[in-house]
């Protein structure tokens, strides 16, 4: 048995053994602080705290990031707030869609360079050896290490992550925009390959107009699919057809959706994607699909049910499955996606310090678009 | 572009080039009688009689079977009811598990001799032109033609099917044993092929000592699955250790159901094959299954539905598939297992005149065990 | 068990039972000559006669087809000459790429109407009971019936068809441009499904600027696909970035291929199209494939070989794919893409009495871009 | 987002729980010497030395494994005598089926405790974070580090092991007869994967008589495959069938290998595993495949090809799969059928002191049989 490198052109082969050489020995970093600008709080619901604290140390599997950007999610407001069955660590600093340069590494660390540019997302690491990890289901890892909720994440300076599960950014990438593609984008991708759709089938996006859903359209449009797009209220279809979206459906507007969705697909789409988190919506996402079609959950509405009726899921053969976070291959695939241009992701960016006006928007449902905090300010 | 058949040895050719040739004008048959014994009735719930009726003709692309064996299934109780939305044809013969031998064909047949063994099934034929039909999901094209309910079915001596979709059956097979396989088994091995299962995985069987349980069971052995058996009652994990069965949960006996099974099979089974019609039992093999495994519907309970908790569907990634009848491949597999003697088909059999009673047992939820009828008597 | 159709809206289910109803009563057809104009010849080789010829009649599962339009392709040449080592029909009428009009049809069949759009694919009809076409894989059926070949093809103005297997054209499409899809679209669309690739990968065509590469690169871009071209000549790289395409490797310019081509894909492409006859470049394909990706052969050079070297072939993992012509699936979509504007067919129009000097400049090697026969003229 | 772990049920969180308290604090090993007994050469080709040496440390992301057996194969004699291209690291330890108990660990290993069982095979550790590691292939990593080959392997009493790619190996096991599973079970098992056949199709094992044969042929009967095996010799067809296998072709006396193999499997295997060296065997095999089957490389004769005509290779729509030594995945579950006791392992030990003259066995080509090698003696 042997090993593939020295079946690669030479000039390939030199390169990479040079660059094996600068790996093992490039341990030194630039100078870092001791201390450093970071958001955190003391107990669930506690009080927000922007102020100094440590840097953290990257064990011999991790970098160690300087965070120049991260995104806010509403998935740390419910971090903060204790919302969920599993407990956050405490004190915790949240976030977990950062973007920076890596500035340390641990000695076992073999996919990243000092200078790199590299993302902090939800997934901070796994166990890689379990069943799940073996088959790319990492984010299913029962000892999932999760930033911004087990891990401190990217409302920091400085953040350390697994090297492994850290998303490789090419070089020249705009730090701020890339931050919420490290969590929102490599879910709605994540979610349409779960789809499993052939380039020319039909999806449809439950929530096409908000967030997850603009971004899905994106997505869908790069992977050749035809994208119906239901949502409701003024100047979302608009937003829905400049992104390259094809039917809309508005829900506040049309009396049988199950029947309109299906008339404009010839038969129902092929596959849904539901980002919104109405619990009607989802488990109507069951009527309207196509015979042997793919609802894909991935709004996470609380103390929600899908309910499909047996007769015809069967009669139909239709399938239900759930999309969680993606797995590294994903997230490599939905930043290539980005870094070509091929998505877009309009943000808001406000400093660091601001963080704790910007949970209080998210309480009251006052948010509109995607927040990106600036950590130095 | 070049057809294939040279590309073979030529002592396949030959043979094939004569078989051809006899093929295009061997439609003559044996002598037929103009009319044969049947059991038919006029109106939904109506009388059931054992009588004479005339003698269907094949069109240009079907056979005349004479069928020797059929199976009698719950679905015949429902047909002759009406108690499903879609009406059947009136009058009606029903019957859709018919054994026996091809004595005439259509001029367009192309695949069956007579004196071939032939099968009928649930889909006695459906367009093989839509979108559907052309990716194999022939079962639930908006066409389907089906025995015993929109076609007449296999409850009389002599009865027409699509020669595409006809079963073909070895020669030598025993038409009574083989009955009920063509649509029990093939249902069964069709839901553990959906549940797209590697061997050596463990796959749950809810219902697993019921006719189409331990149908399954013996399949999933085949297969090289592990089997956990869900049923309850004496003599049920007997019966299901016998077929090949390795852990069975009597749900009678056991308090938490979910941990019992997780237990057993070291983090939840890869797949779940739903053959009860209990309502309660399918949704919570939602909350048993592996993560990112898959839960499959086939049993089809009046008026139930499947529910799912969102939060946990999207976490653990699971999937949840239905599984209606199988296609002209999955027939012909689930065939060849039973042919093989890999799997054992228990029958009671009676003459085709004692048929009104069995629909009485059925009704009255008295039967045991598969019952087949036999044409002659 | 149950149809699927009442699980359909209701208003589709009408409109459904409305087109039943005239599809068993509208097999009267319009006025249809006995005679007609068509390019026949009577033995191997022998002279292309353009005269009239009798109308044939369809058998209960054919459609009798108008042909407006009919595309020429070398598959045509290679059947007159009777290059290959199945003999066809005698006397012949060529032809695989028609386009026309549905004028009368079977008992039996259920999925045209007359006035319908059909088109002539080489597959004319398969057994659709073998273990092949079961799976569809009917191409690949042993008793494939030929256009042009085994059957009277699209060379005359009146052509029969199976209709399971004849292209179910859209209303209002270009009889005269979709000609050369039904044959040339088909196999390229066909070929890239076979080499299984995700929106994002990149994707090699061997033969970039030719007939079946300029198709192979607008299927590719409409699938999401990054393109890389491999031709050789003046003009060849404008037209393949005009159609798409990203990187061009004029193979008369580059010295070393192989690493020229891992170099601006990053490891190599994840899929290769050979549509170039070249039995080098075929072989070549497997050097520079990326680890784990799949060559798909689909031109037919005469008498050449794939050679792959094992040692790297097995270290590397990757796979080499035969792909034939596409199913009625594939066809379906191809089209789809087709109507829906994605994919331009360049053509030239001559009448079907020019025929025999088209098949001149194909045997000498001097066609240019694809011809299509007017059979009006 | 959200940690799985707590969807499971309560008890298995909290010895989860407890056995990760005990993970991060139990790295306190056994008394583990400085010295121990090892057979290593210090130039290609060079003296084989069974003697003391220095008990290497395991890194973070390491164990040290106390290797009670280790088997031999047929690649350590190529790494000895440096017959590749890749060079090996000098001096050398071989071996890479390496069966033992965890002495120690790095402070990153999550997934093993001291006293575990653990086994060290070819593919020692990867970058896990490459495009292909990302997939599941890591055995094709451009980085991938090889045991007996780039790393220290198992022909000593102390070896270290990326725990990641560690072989987790249950209690109770016997040591010496799962070492051979380590690299010929795991390859074998991941051959039969990804010839991709469902349970009930044709395999054909080339070589079915050989060591790994007779390993494929017990792994392809559990997974519910027929089996047709090639192989020459007297004795070899008792021992094939011995094993589960059903027909037996010996290529000594057969004439028309192709036609019997296509004849007795009814149109050809559905896959074909090459372990056989033969290159004309392997070329062999891509014409009695099946219609739209895969032939599978595994065998790697030395400057061998696999050659294909590609006219019928286009027709008949055939795969070539090269398949590697397997990952963790596969891994897993080759050793899941040995523990279970479906595949058997036959095997002769010797003492570790005795392998230079297995080599010189080796070398002779009379090696019988699998080589244990017991590093105690």
């Amino acid at each position: 048995m042997f090993r593939l490198a020295r079946l690669q052109n030479t000039a390939t082969s030199a390169r990479s053994l040079a660059s094996s050489f600068i790996r093992f020995n490039s341990t030194v970093a630039p100078a870092i602080p001791t201390t450093q600008k970071g958001v955190i709080f003391y107990e669930s619901g506690g009080k927000l705290e922007y102020k100094d604290i440590p840097v953290p140390k990257p064990k011999p599997n991790e970098i160690l990031i300087n965070v120049k950007y991260s995104g806010v999610c509403h998935t740390d407001l419910h971090a903060w707030k204790g919302d969920w069955p599993l407990p956050t660590k405490l004190p915790l600093v949240g976030g977990h869609e950062g973007a920076g340069v890596v500035v340390a590494k641990g000695e076992n660390v073999m996919n990243f360079e000092i200078g790199d540019l590299a993302g902090i997302k939800w997934l901070n690491g796994s166990c890689m050896a379990c069943e799940l990890c073996e088959q790319g289901h990492e984010s299913n890892c029962l000892h999932a290490d999760l930033s911004g909720y087990t891990h401190d994440g990217s409302f920091q300076q400085y953040a350390t992550a697994d090297a492994v599960q850290a998303a490789q950014i090419p070089k020249g990438t705009d730090l701020a925009e890339v931050a919420p593609i490290l969590c929102a984008g490599v879910t709605v991708y994540k979610a349409l390959k779960t789809a499993d759709l052939r380039p020319g089938q039909w999806v449809a996006i439950s929530g096409a107009a908000g967030g997850l859903g603009s971004l899905a359209v994106q997505y869908a449009k790069a992977m050749g699919l035809r994208i119906l797009g239901i949502d409701g209220g003024p100047g979302k279809e608009e937003l829905f057809k400049s992104l390259g979206g094809e039917v809309f459906i508005d829900f506040t507007k049309t009396k049988d959706i199950v029947s309109a969705i299906q008339e404009a697909t010839k038969g129902g789409p092929h596959g849904v994607i539901n980002v919104s988190v109405s619990e009607a919506a989802i488990s109507t996402s069951t009527q309207y699909v196509r015979p042997t079609g793919t609802v894909v959950l991935v709004g996470l509405p609380a103390n929600a049910y899908v309910k499909s009726e047996v007769f015809s899921h069967v009669v139909k053969s239709i399938n239900i499955k759930g999309s969680y976070v993606g797995n590294r291959a994903d997230t490599r695939e939905a930043l290539d996606f980005f870094t070509r241009g091929l998505v877009k992701s309009p943000i808001k960016i406000v400093g660091l310090s601001e963080l704790p006006e910007v949970y209080g928007l998210m309480e009251k449902g006052k948010i509109l678009g995607r927040y990106v905090v600036d950590t130095a300010k």
